[in-house]
């Protein structure tokens, strides 16, 4: 068990900089122990703490420091650490593993002084002149052999950005909504949590949008219903018409899914699928009556997975299930959320913000639509306990059936 | 082999009318022969033509009729023909293969006479009044028992959107870029194209950016490096410094990539990256002294294949490879992208609109981005020949590899 | 009144180059008249055809046949025209009106005889090397001084690409929604159209979501209504809660709008108004009470402006006014659309949709949203003939009153 | 001076509680004192902390604890505090100033105890059963005429959400960038900092890209140089070019921008600027020569703001004073950077996030985007103090000026 104090001072609460540390600290897989605080009683006073840090092993802890000195957390011995410098070899190349500038008010500690590194800028190194006492941020491609760079960690601190008004926009920025992501550790994290849950005899909840059926993801969901990892589906009359026209003429919106095929752009199919289910009197009566074989409200009913279908202005036919008045509709959504602890919100703007609405902070919800506005809709709307994943949907369901090893034929 | 022969007029030309039904009698998969044309010699001259349609099976023509109907090319004896109508037997439900409406002017032909559909609305069905001699579009919900309603094509025309004014933005409207189809149907005639290039020993060219890596994809392009579906890559610094990144450190941006884990945040594996190849002196060489051992840059290097890294002003380093001159960045690039008959530009607008100038209009081009906006840009740029897909980058290399039967081992 | 007679041929029709090239001709404020044309009877035919250009003056006619010329339409002395060279005067630099290329095949005439030009690509110029007798496409800064460079259009063809396959994704591509546009022409194309409508006691059409709140435009709406510029108002329970809200505590969910200070984070006011509304009974009731002052619904109940709210699932409270039964709505909607001429869909999709449904072709539809997918999902649901316009709500609005010479106080 | 003193418990540091409670305060005007803190020194110690609020009025009082009671604040005598009921006087209605929901567990203090909320839901009321000591969360629709209903705050306490793993994915999601703010108050903001900046002798950098000339936008950047709030340009030939065919031609990109007439397609107009512009030797020598009359650089020129254009891969031509060498570009990018305590940056991808690279944490930072997607990556590549505004562009400079009370005559 290796470990070190370090020290950290300023605006560190409302600035967000200690929670930042603290989290950083347990997120990189160590410990902490607040030693010491004293916290400023008025906006106007310095806060101090001294916290300890215990990782598993010394380079873990390196690794801890490297990244909590970004955020101001110096070690107790700072002051009497030395700058380690090295010489350039070459134009324009570094020495290896020089010290990585950030865009943050940066200083040197030099001959038992700190001096501050002047022009600082993102992504650059830090040169010496030791005559002079001064350091410079420079490129990379700017360093001339026998520069001496400063390289690790010692005798550098960087003073975190504070804010100077609560709620100014200027200081109290988000992270928002990011499309470069490495999505499969989110997947991989929404499928442990589905397990979790129903390890737990927990209730799944999916939220899902017609879009679903156009890109041929229809078959994952499906699956997940059979294997017990939904136990109540929110939809409307789109996703169970394009769900069961796909399974009555192989198409939806007139495109033959499966095949790859494009049909003849029309709506007959989807009017016609309307129709037969208005006349043999719903979607249960339709399974029962073997009109209708595969797909996600087969399963549903197989699997006695309860689904409610709310209606929309939008809506053709509808379908006999769809329940037309929004407040009845809402009414019976409250009552078959109750006992609900994960919800996933698929491809669908309007469903998901109505069941956002009515579920406790409490449940986790995961919003995945390839639209970035639809999640920031959701959390502007109050739902801000939504983890939002903007990707395609197909490979999403596919890879989460993967990651929840289920198998899903393909050729259906 | 099933014929018949139809008939159009009005502005068939200018309104699009004319080529939008020849288009759908040869996508529908039958053939057609203009017998017969006349063509209005000015603005306020209607033109008129008569098509010979010829299918298959009858069941062929019968769609194919059915479809160009829409557009306003009626069977020569629709004069002749009946309107087939069929009682509703309940409350709510038409009868079976009842006629679904479109917006459009719609006109019915009831004892011998042509007569309006009133209050049009798509998506509906049309009632007949024999005694008052009337036509009305009706929603399915208000359709009652008994009433008699349209059953197929016969005896229905609708009249075509005919533009008032050429130019004018309520006329001319263009279907704009969706996210909601069935990809894979693209992305199978994207791998059938690229391997009839190569087949024909053409050249493809692919223009990558960054997010490529972030997104964990960069195995898949590897292999359609490796497998000789790319003869040039271009590229800016990011990309490779990425890639290569993902070699040495097993992280992109400092993000585990492979394992899907994630580091701690941090710029230090990119800087220190770019710094050790341009140590080496370059990408072939890091290869050669086996610094790099795989990875998109690599399989470049061992295949042979040509790549161009053009500078921005957002580069960090950059890499040596990399050609900071824009004017002579363009010319290398005009100069590898000759003879280039297919492009595939995946995640990157600079790089993707930069060559988008330089190709001739005849190389197919497919523009890949999770963005609207990115594909949308090239084609205001004058890349019109340019096909728009917008998806996630990953699942959509993965399945292009899959569809050209590579198989990429994830392991990695 | 200037003329010439050009000439095209090929698959003029299907591939769209005919229907193009008349509708340039009209919409830069020429005539045309076709003098003779051969229409191809099997898609391997080509077809081919004489039409007469009539511009009011000489120098429109040159615009014109220039810009047809990009499209393959030739003059038919084409074949007398010679090139029109002049020598480069500086490095890098073109003479005055050099020919800007085009991305398509291209060739020049030379002492007699059509030779192609050679690595076209577009934005560059065309250098003719007389001796050797070749053509060659150039980037402005590869000329060299003294280089012969093409001038004008004289002596100049394009091919232009034709389709080889109908419906095929990568021959039919359509430009899609851009947000590079001066909208101001777009917005005067509307105010225009609304004037027109209002002429001839056509009845308008406005559908707004709650957006139009929250980003300050509802003065704007207001005094569209004031102004005789809405017939009837399609929105949901959202809009007319911010609307009152706005006026009864002078915030939109909880932001004070027009005094533009941020109140405090909450709910109470959004849902204190709609238990006031419920308390007096209605809106109408509201606005005679007293209770509500000014805003959207205050001035449509003022001017016996027809208003319809449907409701939907995510609605809170509702207000007494809303329709709850979704298919009630419809029905309602559906009878306030007729005899509408004009729709205006602002910052909402589940209502434009909604309303597109219902809505037949002839009415001219615009809507405008900040968000593109909005635009490509009405289009996407079959109302083709709308108009998209990407832009912020509130200038939008803005600009379209001052179009209107409508003046909007902005104190409130 | 009102005051009161108030308590929170919990994790209340690292799950962010007290932070946001300490910024409400001062968000809404008024002041705080922590009288007393005990922080837990392992993750699993709880925190609590005492704070005394004083506010102006007691009003303002009130309102400040209503509203950080939601966040777990909870006054001293809160277990003194009785419940205040009112009877409902008509169903579906509350009482008026009823206790609005959040989704947060909820308890309310009723004849000396607390007990739970049932079924909490965000956005309705709490009604009481007192025989039965239960309390219930109540949508509005469900409310019965003489059901008790909480009115007010006292009595009622949320919890918190807490975090349970730091850095998980579903614990710490920031709230991402919105397009549904009322902009005026982020505009005047921004007026108000760069009124600031230039009272202290600051510098202002813009950094522009080219959609801000085809949106028409470009007299209102012309107006700010023109009255010194601006200091330094960056930008690429692109804007440069569109903004001198505007004034050489009247078009940007072929398009009239201030007549609003739509030109024919075509880009000679914007070709032929360039050489003209090559010829001329650069920008300064055009104005110089009077062939340049108006516009950005006009004023730039005109005013001695230095200007730095940028080359990309994209350019076309380019202008003389485009530095193509991106490395070069950067350096002097860097040096004209020095000193500036305000960035804005307009409609431009490419050179924010270059310009983003080499500016200290300390610039303020604003990015103005019609695309929400290009602030998201501004902050994601490290310039975290960035604020993003998703807007038009030519709304947002035309209501800047406004606020800076430039007089701009749009007549051009």
């Amino acid at each position: 068990m290796a470990q070190t104090v370090v020290q950290i001072s300023g605006h560190i609460i409302d600035s967000l900089i200690l929670p930042k540390v603290l989290d950083l600290i347990i997120s990189l897989g160590a410990q902490f122990e607040i030693l010491d605080i004293q916290i400023g009683h008025r906006r106007s006073d310095r806060s101090h703490a001294r916290i300890k840090v215990e990782a598993s092993s010394p380079d873990l802890l390196d690794v801890v420091l490297a990244k909590i000195r970004e955020h101001g957390a110096l070690p107790e011995q700072v002051e009497e650490e030395s700058l380690q410098l090295e010489a350039a070899l070459l134009d324009g190349v570094f020495p290896e593993r020089f010290y990585a500038t950030t865009n943050l008010e940066t200083w040197v500690r030099l001959e038992q002084q700190w001096i501050p590194v002047e022009s600082i800028e993102m992504d650059c190194g830090i040169r010496i002149d030791a005559s002079a006492r001064k350091a410079q941020c420079v490129p990379m491609h700017r360093v001339k052999k026998g520069d001496l760079v400063v390289v690790g960690q010692r005798g550098v601190k960087v003073v975190p950005l504070e804010r100077q008004q609560p709620g100014a926009p200027f200081e109290f920025m988000a992270s928002p909504v990011s499309t470069e992501q490495p999505k499969g550790l989110l997947i991989r994290e929404i499928a442990e949590s589905m397990q979790r849950v129903r390890r737990d005899n927990g209730r799944i909840l999916v939220v899902a949008g017609p879009g679903l059926v156009h890109t041929g993801a229809s078959k994952y969901l499906a699956e997940l219903i059979e294997n017990g990892y939904v136990q109540v589906l929110f939809a409307g009359n789109g996703l169970a018409v394009h769900d069961m026209e796909s399974d009555l003429y192989g198409t939806s919106l007139g495109v033959y899914v499966d095949q790859k095929i494009r049909a003849a752009e029309g709506h007959e199919h989807h009017l016609w699928t309307i129709n037969r289910i208005r006349k043999a009197g719903g979607i249960r009566q339709a399974v029962e009556q073997g009109l209708i074989r595969k797909g996600i409200f087969y399963s549903c009913v197989k699997n006695d997975v309860e689904f409610v279908l709310a209606g929309s202005i939008r809506d053709d036919g509808p379908l006999p299930d769809v329940i037309t008045d929004t407040l009845q509709a809402q009414d019976i959504m409250r009552e078959k959320a109750r006992g609900v602890s994960f919800a996933l919100m698929i491809a669908t703007t309007l469903h998901a913000i109505a069941t956002g609405n009515l579920l406790p902070a409490s449940v986790k919800t995961v919003c995945v639509d390839i639209n970035p506005a639809v999640v920031t809709k959701l959390t502007d709307r109050g739902t801000f306990q939504a983890l939002g994943l903007v990707t395609d949907v197909e490979p999403f369901l596919r890879e989460l059936c993967s990651d929840l090893d289920l198998n899903v034929v393909c050729s259906s």
